[in-house]
């Protein structure tokens, strides 16, 4: 049960080369290709003539051409030839509002007359030479809103993550969460620590020693349906934590694009942007290797709580303090399912 | 949704040897074994007394004996003894209509009182020795009548064989249908054409110019239940194309027997039956070699079309003047599942 | 379908180390763990708070700690503690009554208020110097009763174990079925046959003649739910076979616990315990490994004859001179499920 009328990261803009590439979002079988110019345009992966799945066909002079008889699609899903056939009558199949942005393709799954690509959420960072990016795509099978909670609640570093991120302190200060509207922000700020081996990687790079006390901080923010920004970083004890200096501190954002490809799967785009040594490609990459470490962490865990949440569909959850950032997530998330006329499940 | 009064191959003959053969045949688990005279006997593949499949048996002067106590089955399903055991009483288990012919097993799913084996098709070119025979058999997991449609409309060549047997004139010259009853013909003559590597290959193996000018044809026989014979071949030009003489061309017949596993998944048996150099042992194997990878090729457009006509079932597939010899051979099974009782599918 | 109200065999109490154990038993998800001393706990392996499976926690001061965020649970299914959190109000979560005892962790999957340890099977040989013990466990995917009749008819011995422990006097030689109570004994006493490979290699293992003729016994002890011990021997001719004094004879107990997983899947615990040379460690191993082999033979007959009894719900087995004592532990079985209020299937 997701919000269809949203725009969700479809494929990263590299996945995306001269050969369509075809994927369920959001319960929808697309196919995605490359037309006149580069530009992206998304359509249902069905061939309206045999029903063969467009994907396995090719691109040829920006039309996408089906694989097993040459049936010739526009970008609108406009039927455009055929050779020998006469194929004008053909119904056209449906096409999904789609745009390249950020580094990723966006998708509308939903009403197409909804869609607007003013909502799209910004990404400063995106094109900002101060800053480097990298990151990464996981298949995970896990209902969507379990990744939220994951990274709405950040005390599960201290258990998941113990050797890169987690530490005691994380369960010993308290986080604090403010809901604004259909943003969600759940904070914590932990004073004179440890940092853990990640941050001491990051530190490092950033040619700052590794071995003194930081201030850390952690502000997760939620927007719908399914986007996790994380501010993340740790400054030198004494310049002013969060608000420190860029020369006392390293600091980056977290991307999280959730992506329900069904009800009980997802694609899920995990980055990190950040604002320290943005030409050094091998920080780049190592951070990367990290990050994609720290996060295949969570998997297992995703998918075994699935299962069992599957296996004991009528099981309330709990909901504690450290809850709050996800639960009200979720309520976000209901809003806008009961604005689609969906009704949302009791049980979280 | 199958006849299932009818004969089908259920296995090459050399499939077939001292062990049992355990497949299911529309819908039906049969156990396949050679008993007395290396006769052939089709049986459930079920034991009577606790239900092991005999397939996992072993045959033993004739009769089969169950792998897991040693019952003793006969060829008609008669249960023949056990050691130490009173087995008189036993019910028949049922057996099915079976026949080697023309190198392969055939069996009949339906009413037994109905099978006559002089319906299984003729394969004149069987035990002549002006021809050679090289074939094989895939797993495919998709309706059968796909394979019909894909083998009845050879305009696929063009873009799933693009390498080996397509050509761009297979687009551009019509086929015509005609339908004599239950059988339909389609056929296409191209003439003037470059011969595609496949029967570049071909033109080599009979010691023919393989970069000259050629007449092409593809004459596709449908007989129900499903079997297609495709008469294909090429000539030098100018000797009077498909009544060219022997001399001047290489032609062939591609054998196509395709039986239901179950509604989704079929035993493809492919082969070509060619009337030149049919001594040559290693022309047979790389004819064989080619024409395995090219059928290759279809396995994931097919499983990957079935997926989506399982996911859309409510779609309507087009009809297009190509997908008339698939339309035609559609009918006749049709016919055949009304005859039979069954109440054909709508949508094709 | 299977009793819950009774012991069975959850794991061997080496699979239980410093790590919590998930298992499915009775279609029960079930995490097992030390607590304090070593002393073993099972509950449900589903964190009340966000139902991660406590089987991928860690133990620390014999609490049970989930890894998803730390929640700590006591032996009993009592949330303790969670860092930073208030969860004194958590409902508790199912317990199971769990016992360790000859080498195994036995559970107790039905009502709680009935387990008593005192009905746990008692097995003799364990911890008696004169014995030795080696076993292992398979899943197998088949109803518990499959491997129940298996095992209460050994006639199977000749066709799946032809070349270890078959032998064509076991066909030969009729069995006699006796039931006392809720007890089912089925005894074969085979007169001067040739020893089998796996005899001979008892035999040479306890220093005897393996070239000479031997009296043979198999006595299958049932009880329930689902236990079958079985006294295996061979004894050098002219000693009175299964009473001959120990200088002449070989003599084991086959111990099989079967517990379900699911209604068609098991954990099959077997072993063998054996009064001969029992300090001898490269024996044990041997007939370890000869076991193991030997009881993986039955693994695809059972499987396959389950998938035979799934396809053909309706069909009704037949029963044989060989079958009693599978039938007659059935009927057991059945006046267990009769007691629990659960309908027995009228087809076995």
């Amino acid at each position: 049960m997701f919000p269809k009328n949203a725009w969700y990261v479809a494929a990263t803009a590299d996945e995306l080369n001269a050969k369509p590439l075809g994927r369920m979002i959001c319960g929808e079988r697309i196919v995605f290709f490359r037309g006149l110019e580069n530009r992206v345009a998304a359509l249902e992966d069905f061939c309206p003539h045999r029903g063969a799945p467009l994907s396995l066909g090719f691109v040829k002079e920006g039309r996408l051409v089906c694989g097993y008889h040459g049936l010739e699609m526009g970008c609108e899903g406009k039927t455009l030839g055929m050779p020998g056939q006469r194929v004008q009558g053909f119904p056209a199949i449906r096409s999904y509002p789609v745009e390249e942005r950020y580094g990723f393709i966006w998708v509308w799954p939903g009403e197409a007359g909804l869609a607007d690509t003013n909502t799209i959420p910004v990404q400063d960072w995106y094109g900002n030479p101060e800053w480097a990016f990298g990151g990464g795509l996981y298949h995970i099978n896990c209902d969507y809103r379990l990744m939220v909670d994951n990274l709405m609640d950040l005390t599960h570093e201290t258990y998941v993550h113990a050797n890169s991120i987690g530490q005691r302190e994380i369960d010993e200060t308290p986080c604090k969460t403010a809901v604004d509207g259909d943003r969600v922000v759940t904070s914590r700020f932990m004073s004179s620590v440890e940092p853990p081996p990640f941050w001491q990687l990051a530190l490092r790079g950033n040619h700052l020693a590794d071995d003194v006390l930081v201030d850390r901080w952690q502000v997760c923010r939620f927007s719908p349906p399914s986007n996790v920004m994380i501010e993340v970083g740790v400054a030198h004890l004494g310049h002013d934590g969060y608000n420190a200096p860029d020369e006392h501190k390293v600091s980056s954002i977290v991307t999280d694009f959730i992506t329900p490809e069904t009800e009980t799967s997802i694609w899920y785009f995990w980055g990190m942007a950040r604002k320290f040594k943005p030409d050094d490609e091998a920080l780049t990459a190592a951070i990367r290797e990290g990050q994609a470490k720290i996060f295949s962490e969570d998997l297992e865990m995703l998918e075994r709580q699935q299962k069992n949440l599957t296996l004991w569909p009528q099981r309330k959850l709990l909901k504690l303090n450290i809850d709050t950032g996800g639960i009200q997530s979720r309520k976000v998330i209901d809003r806008w399912l009961v604005a689609e006329g969906q009704t949302p499940e009791t049980n979280a």
